[in-house]
C-alpha cells in the first residue's frame, strides 16, 4: 500500500517532511483498513434495507422532477426547489451521462472521464516547484478558490468502487503509476447557507458541484495536454478530506468537514490524481483542534444528534464508519434520516461553525487568530452574541436582503 | 417576422420604449435581412473553397490535437496551447457530444440540449417585474458578471442553421412562442488578453466559453423547473450582440464588439430565449458612439487591416456582413485568416480598446465618464500615455505578474 511519500527525494518543496503522519495530526492505529464505497451512506441507501426506503427515493427523485405537490413552508417551495435542482444541473449531467451504457457515474462513484487523451509527448519538467506553482496558477484561473498538493497516498483511495446499477462492488481502476494528489477548494455560497435548513441552502451544494466539476475537467485536462496522466475526481475514488489535510489546505473539525483558514468549513473539494512531478505543500494548523475541544456548537444544533460530543477516539457508530482513525465521528445513519427528512441535503452544522463567517479578510484573520489563543473561549461566547450563525428566513435571500 | 414588443403591455418594466430601434440606436433600412449562419466565418471556412484550407484545418486541428513541432516563441510553447485548449476543454466537450450522433454542434451550431424537461405545471408570475429580478439573481448566483432582459426579437436570429457534417443549411427550430430573451455577460481574463496576440491569450476566450456553458445551462434549467421554456444559446440560434444591446448591457463598438460600463469589450456573451413573463430592460447609451468616431487605436492596432476607418454605413465586404444595418462593419475574411495563420484566436482589438481598462471601480467610472465629455481626447491621448494596452510578454504571465 502506498501510504509513504515515495517521491521524498524528488520533491523540493516539502523536504521529505510533508509525509509524517504526526506532521499532518493523523492519529492512525493498526486497526486502520481502507473504506469501501459500498460502505458510504449514499451507497448503502441503495443496497442497504437498513437505509433504503420509499423515503429515500422520494428525497432522490426531488433532485429530478417535482414533488407531487408544493410546500407553503419558507425555502422549500416551486422556486427553492426549482433552483438547487438547477444548480445540481451540470453535475447531474455529467453523472448521468454514463450511467446506463457504461455503468459509470462520474463524479460520484467513477472519476471524470477524460475527453481527450494525454499527449504523447510530454513536456520535460526540470523543477516540481515550478511545476507546482504553476499548476496553482492555472486552477486558479479555472476557478479553483483554494489549491494544494500532495503525494499519492492509497490508504485515502476507496478498498472497492461502488456499482449502484449493480449494486455491487467492483474493483479500484486508478492506475498503479499515480504519484502525486492535486487537491482543489470551491467556496460555498455564504448567503444561501445562511438559509439553512431548507431546499434553497441545498443550492450551495449543487453550485459547488458544479464549479468543482468545470475546474477539474479542465485542470486534468491541462495536464493530459503537457503529457502525463490525469484523473479528476469529485465524491468518487476516494476520500478527499484526508488528502486536502496533507495537502495543506486546512485542519479537521468536530462535525467532520475540512476546516481552511479562508472560508471555515464552507468548501467543496475534489482532486485530480497524477504522475506530473511536483512539489507538495506541508500540511498547516492554525488552533482547529483546540478550538473545536472547546466548541459544540455544530453538535448542539444537528436536529439528529450526528455530531461527536466527546473527544477524538476510534468511534464506530455503523459500517460508515472507517476503522483506526481516532478523530471526531459523525453518525451518518442519523445524518442522512435528517436529509430524507426534510427532502434535501443539510448544512446546519457549517452555518453555526464560528469558521463560518463573513467579514472583511482583515477582521476574519485577526477572528481565526484569537481562536487560536486562549481568547478561545472569549470568541465564542461573542460569537453568540453577534448571532451570524443564526438561520436567514428564505424569502429574504430571495428578496436578496 | 417577431421584430416589436408584442409584450409591450404586459411589460411593466420598460413601459414599451424599450422596443424602438431609435431608443436602442440601431438604424436599420428596408434592404435589411436576416442573417444566415451559412454565411457566418467559421461556417464558411468549412464549405465556401475561398476560405477552406489545410491551414484552416490546422487551426481547428490545433485546439484538439499537439501541433506536429511546439514552437519555440513566446506564448506558442506547449503549455500555452495545453493551457488554451484545457480551458476550451468544457465547451468542446458539449459542442461535440452530439456531433456525430444527432448531428447537433451545441452552443455553435445548435442550442444546448435541456437534460431535464420544463416541469408540467408552471409557477404562476403575477409581477414580471419581480420575476425579471429573481432572474437576474439566479443568473448573478450562477456565475454571470452581467445580466439584462429584452423582448424576443426574431430579426436577431439566424435565417437558416448551419449543418456542418452536411455542409447544408437547415430550418431554424426554436419555437414560435418565445416571448423574451435574457441576455447573460461573462467577463474575459484582463491579464490573458494583455498577451495577446499568442496561443495563452486563447484561454481567455475558452474560459469565457466555459463559464458561459455552465451558467446557461443552470438559468435555462431553473426555468424549465418553474415550468416554463427556455432555450440555452451562446453562437448558435441568433446574433448575440443586437440582443445584448437591446437587454441593456452596452453599446456597439468600432471593432464590432459589445462594449460593456463594466468590462468594456472584455465579455463574451450568452443568452436564454423564454416564454417566461419577464419585465424588459432599457438600452443604454455612455458615449461609446461619439468616442468610438473619434478612436482609431483597434482599427490601427489591428494586423490584417480587418476594422473599419469611417463612419457608419451600410458596408459589405462579402458575405458575412449582414445587409440593411448601417454600423461599422469588419470583414471577417481578413480577421479569420489572421488567426488561421497564428494558429489561435486575436483579441487584439480587445487589447488595446481604451475600455478595456483595468482601474478601481471608482476610476474606471470617471474614466469611462471622461469618454463620454468633450474631454474624450484628452482621454485618449492619456491612454497612450499609460500604455496599459501595450502586449505583455506571456512568459510574464505564466511567472504571475
Amino acid at each position: 500500500m502506498k501510504n509513504k511519500n515515495n517521491n521524498k527525494n524528488s520533491c523540493n518543496g516539502c523536504h521529505g517532511d510533508c509525509v509524517s503522519d504526526t506532521s499532518v495530526g493523523f492519529k492512525i492505529s493498526e486497526d486502520f483498513k481502507r473504506f469501501n464505497q459500498k460502505n458510504d451512506i449514499f451507497s448503502r441507501s441503495f443496497w442497504d434495507d437498513q437505509i433504503h426506503s420509499e423515503k429515500t427515493e422520494r428525497f432522490y427523485t426531488s433532485y429530478r422532477k417535482p414533488l407531487k405537490e408544493w410546500k407553503k413552508v419558507d425555502g422549500y417551495q416551486h422556486r427553492d426547489f426549482s433552483i438547487r435542482n438547477a444548480a445540481w444541473h451540470v453535475t447531474d449531467f455529467f453523472a448521468e451521462r454514463l450511467e446506463k451504457s457504461q455503468d459509470r457515474r462520474e463524479g460520484f462513484l467513477d472519476f471524470l472521464t477524460a475527453h481527450r487523451p494525454s499527449a504523447a509527448e510530454s513536456r520535460d519538467i526540470p523543477d516540481p516547484v515550478e511545476m507546482s506553482r504553476e499548476i496553482k496558477h492555472v486552477a486558479k484561473l479555472f476557478d479553483a478558490d483554494l489549491c494544494g498538493i500532495t503525494f499519492y497516498d492509497e490508504r485515502w483511495t476507496y478498498d472497492k468502487r461502488f456499482n449502484r446499477n449493480q449494486l455491487e462492488e467492483v474493483e479500484m481502476d486508478l492506475p498503479d503509476d499515480i504519484t502525486n494528489t492535486i487537491v482543489v477548494a470551491h467556496e460555498m455560497d455564504y448567503e444561501l447557507l445562511r438559509t439553512v435548513p431548507s431546499a434553497l441552502s441545498g443550492t450551495a451544494t449543487g453550485v459547488g458541484y458544479s464549479r468543482d466539476v468545470t475546474t477539474l475537467l479542465a485542470l486534468a485536462q491541462y495536464i493530459r495536454n503537457l503529457g502525463y496522466q490525469a484523473y479528476a475526481s469529485m465524491n468518487d475514488t476516494a476520500l478527499s478530506i484526508p488528502m486536502a489535510i496533507q495537502a495543506g489546505l486546512g485542519e479537521y473539525g468536530r462535525h467532520g468537514l475540512l476546516i481552511t483558514k479562508e472560508f471555515g468549513p464552507r468548501v467543496r473539494i475534489g482532486k485530480v490524481f497524477t504522475d506530473l512531478p511536483l512539489a507538495h505543500d506541508k500540511p498547516i494548523h492554525f488552533g482547529v483542534e483546540k478550538f473545536c475541544s472547546i466548541c459544540r456548537e455544530c453538535t448542539k444544533a444537528c436536529p439528529p444528534g450526528a455530531i461527536d460530543d466527546g473527544n477524538q477516539l476510534e468511534t464506530i457508530y455503523n459500517q460508515s464508519n472507517i476503522p483506526g482513525i481516532a478523530k471526531w465521528t459523525t453518525d451518518a445513519e442519523k445524518c442522512f434520516d435528517f436529509w430524507v427528512k426534510q427532502v434535501t441535503d443539510c448544512s446546519i452544522c457549517i452555518r453555526v461553525c464560528p469558521y463560518n463567517r463573513k467579514m472583511p479578510n482583515w477582521a476574519f484573520k485577526t477572528w481565526t487568530n484569537l481562536m487560536a489563543t486562549p481568547f478561545r473561549r472569549i470568541i465564542l461566547w461573542l460569537d453568540k452574541i453577534i448571532g451570524q450563525g443564526k438561520r436567514n428566513a428564505p424569502s429574504n435571500w430571495w428578496k436578496g436582503h
